[in-house]
């Protein structure tokens, strides 16, 4: 059950948004900026950062969503994306993208967590400055949007294809349009 | 030492807003909302929280800064705000906030701590559900903070005192002004 009554049926984070419009909008624009502005690195490679954090901290409606996102967004689709997700299996990822999963898995588990050898691995693998950046704030950032989903007890969409059509929406016109 | 070049001397967040103008506005957007805009919890109040949430993360950047923003702005000053984060001692607190305090506690823990009897005892104590709502928030945004800050392992001031000048400087301006 909901911890609070946010007086709409929206699922996970939408139904927040809904109930508090002033924080949903700097939500919306930090994801925007993160996920989608110009970046050396795809929409793709970020959602799947996003998804993987998502997962790593047992957030359903988070990894869920931002799996679509990245499937929609990278070749492979679905089930290459679960695989990186479920099992862990990076064969079909670049050896960057790779470096940054790591990085990005040790933000999540504390900032303090993250070692010079994982962002020397990372800047090895091709990695530029920013893009080590925007991988530590784009895990530290999904840190908050999991524990703000899970931490009201958010309810589930009651419609599994939910995440397909808001993910193809996202994409088409951006994150809170 | 940084485990980027930042390219300014600034320290904590400040060096990284600089660094990344893009992120930095939404960042500073959603500390406005939080901690700053009208509400029914005072500005020294989740000040405290966000505080509070950054200690327990052992974030010094941020403990600091947001100890001296909660002290300026609370009956008791900086020897009252440290007694609650550094000794936990919540005796000069009013029952909601070390209801609220609690709960932000769970939040930084990992949203799926967060207990229904945990929220239920913030209501009984007056909490309404946009005070948990916001709680909640300035506890997961702080996550995220705290990580962005270490994650990047980001230098502390070399003047120890600049806290209270920036905290002042937040105080008649605003986050990012």
């Amino acid at each position: 059950m909901p911890h609070i009554d946010v007086g709409n049926d929206a699922p996970g984070i939408l139904g927040l948004m809904r109930f508090r419009p002033r924080t949903a909008d700097p939500l919306n624009d930090l994801a925007e900026a993160l996920l989608r502005a110009p970046s050396t690195l795809t929409r793709g490679e970020r959602e799947l950062i996003a998804a993987y954090v998502s997962r790593g901290n047992n957030c359903t409606f988070c990894t869920n969503g931002h799996a679509e996102l990245a499937a929609q967004q990278l070749a492979g689709g679905l089930p290459a994306v679960r695989r990186v997700l479920d099992d862990h299996d990076v064969s079909g990822l670049s050896d960057k993208l790779t470096a940054l999963l790591t990085v990005a898995d040790l933000v999540r588990r504390g900032g303090r967590e993250v070692t010079q050898e994982s962002v020397a691995a990372a800047r090895k693998a091709g990695a530029t400055d920013v893009e080590i950046h925007d991988t530590v704030l784009i895990a530290a950032a999904f840190c908050m949007y999991n524990r703000y989903v899970d931490g009201l007890a958010t309810r589930l969409p009651d419609d599994p294809d939910s995440y397909r059509r808001n993910a193809a929406h996202v994409i088409e016109h951006g994150y809170g349009k």
